[in-house]
């Protein structure tokens, strides 16, 4: 596809950003991002001038993400909206993963020009709204063109509301495990639409997965909390449970131990709809969930709400579950 | 290209990043950004957990520029080194247009399995020196995978050191406009390329342009320097004089009028490579130059070293250069 050519995607009444030009499609989606007075306090310049500035408690946390059209998300399975949500919650999901609350988002687009502009709205609408919803402004972005797929990529700034940083190398033999939120629903959710789910086929228990898997909802103020309640390492799951745990196993110098209840008991909630194995397998490996994974003292987990145990730290290394150790599996970018 | 193959430009006997797959290239990355025990004092914790956090003294600047390639640069023309100098300078000089200096550096690689590994070394080279001449740390990052072109995003922290933020709407009627070094040389550099210039050929007065259109090499302290002098309105010349001048004017509600004879002097020192209408055209068009542009009370640029007057503010709206109000022409992503 040439950079003017229409995408075949594009309906035939739609208008593509090469139709727009640049000074319009900003216009369009700054017009969108833009606070209301006193939305916003922490910003105190916002979009528009060369640089935006953001008042900071003394330290600011700072991460960024991005996604490409066809590598991370499927137009057949999910819309502009959904991308938009999923990428700005991956972002504060790791703000959260240090004990951190997001203050300030700054958006990048790279489409080409016969990307349409209906979908860009979406997309705009959907990290507008998930922004909001975690009381984040948008500060500001950029805006570019390729003859290359879509991509999205976003920066969060954001501040430790007392306690942390939370790394992930502080996990010491004795402490607990712990997870907060859901564990492969999308992963799950993938899984059934590579199969051909559709809403209303029956197999309705799966919305929840699907649903998940389009526009994941972690309770990111578990991050901070679990900060303020004394957790020694965290890490959003983001590439799955055994890949994560596994990084705080490298960082801090530890084995950490699955338990197979705990395990076996989220795969239940998935096997429904699943193969046994299958579910089992989006619960230890299954991605892009973004829930909180923390290790703490033994006895602070049970008094602190949402979250469940599921395993132990020891002396050793790697990840292991019934006796053996196990590799994350998960998504090379590179496939090397 | 399939997202495997290997790229025609890589020579054969170079590794692709498909060889090596993400972890050994993240490896090396890291490694190359990594700074020594007290070289980065303001960064509380570095590249490889899920965020950076860095220090601040109660208020953050941040932005974010992309480049791609074949958009925004050409390989016969610009090394991997240039584009990596090139994207640290352009996301630093918006930092020093507010009057502010860079704090640290977010990088994010987007490219095709295919890329050459050196090609990415030699990038991250160029990012890494010219961080470090501006002594900002690079605080982490993000690895992602295309089957389109690749794409380097930088997003740039930083602060005021004192005075600012310096606001594109501050000029008032009455004022000096001003500029601190080059005008034109960057498009003067890629005109010279486009003709088929190469070193030695008998025009090597053109190697500075030439240079500088691969390495921009603004003064960046200019920008808070000019904030501790009082600069009413400030930006930089990312795309070219009129189209920069013209968001100060509209931004302040004024117009501003180029002085004839400052623009021909400026013009004067590119017109022994170039033509006449083409050196001028430079100087009033030529983007990607990324010094200092900013509005002062009159008296206060003759005491500021590097500056030089080249216009004024009056009421009013646009550009004016010899009684005619000029458009900015200028680079439009998307063509519309």
């Amino acid at each position: 596809m040439s950079q003017r050519e229409k995408d075949p995607r594009v309906p035939g009444d739609d208008l593509t950003l090469g139709d727009l030009g640049e000074a319009d499609i900003l216009r369009s989606v700054l017009a969108r991002f833009r606070t209301g007075p006193g939305e916003a306090p922490g910003v105190l310049v916002g979009p528009g001038d060369d640089t935006a500035l953001l008042g900071t408690s003394g330290a600011v946390l700072a991460t960024t993400d991005t996604v490409v059209r066809d590598r991370d998300w499927r137009d057949e399975w999910s819309t502009g909206h959904d991308v938009g949500t999923k990428v700005v919650v991956q972002n504060l999901a790791d703000i959260a993963a240090m004990g951190g609350v997001g203050t300030g988002l700054l958006v990048t687009l790279v489409a080409p020009a016969g990307t349409s502009v209906r979908w860009v709205e979406d997309l705009t609408e959907g990290i507008a709204e998930a922004a909001a919803a975690e009381r984040v402004p948008v500060l500001g972005g950029d805006l570019s063109s390729t003859y290359g797929p879509v991509m999205v990529s976003v920066t969060a700034l954001g501040e430790l509301p007392g306690s942390g940083p939370v790394l992930r190398s502080g996990a010491r033999p004795g402490q607990v495990l712990a997870v907060h939120g859901s564990l492969g629903w999308s992963m799950a959710g993938l899984e059934l639409l590579r199969r051909g789910w559709e809403p209303g086929t029956g197999e309705d228990a799966g919305v929840r997965f699907v649903t998940y898997h389009r526009r994941p909802a972690p309770d990111l103020a578990a991050g901070p909390a679990a900060a303020a309640a004394g957790a020694t390492a965290m890490i959003d799951v983001s590439d799955g449970l055994v890949r994560d745990a596994g990084r705080v196993a490298a960082a801090s110098g530890v084995r950490i131990v699955l338990d197979e209840e705990a395990i076996r008991k989220r795969a239940d909630a998935i096997a429904g709809i699943l193969d046994d194995d299958v579910a089992l397998d989006c619960v230890l490996r299954g991605g892009e969930e973004h829930g909180m994974l923390a290790t703490f003292s033994p006895g602070v987990v049970d008094a602190l709400p949402g979250w469940s145990a599921v395993g132990h730290v020891e002396d050793g290394e790697g990840v292991s579950y019934r006796g053996e150790r196990l590799s994350g599996g998960g998504w090379d970018h590179f496939g090397g």
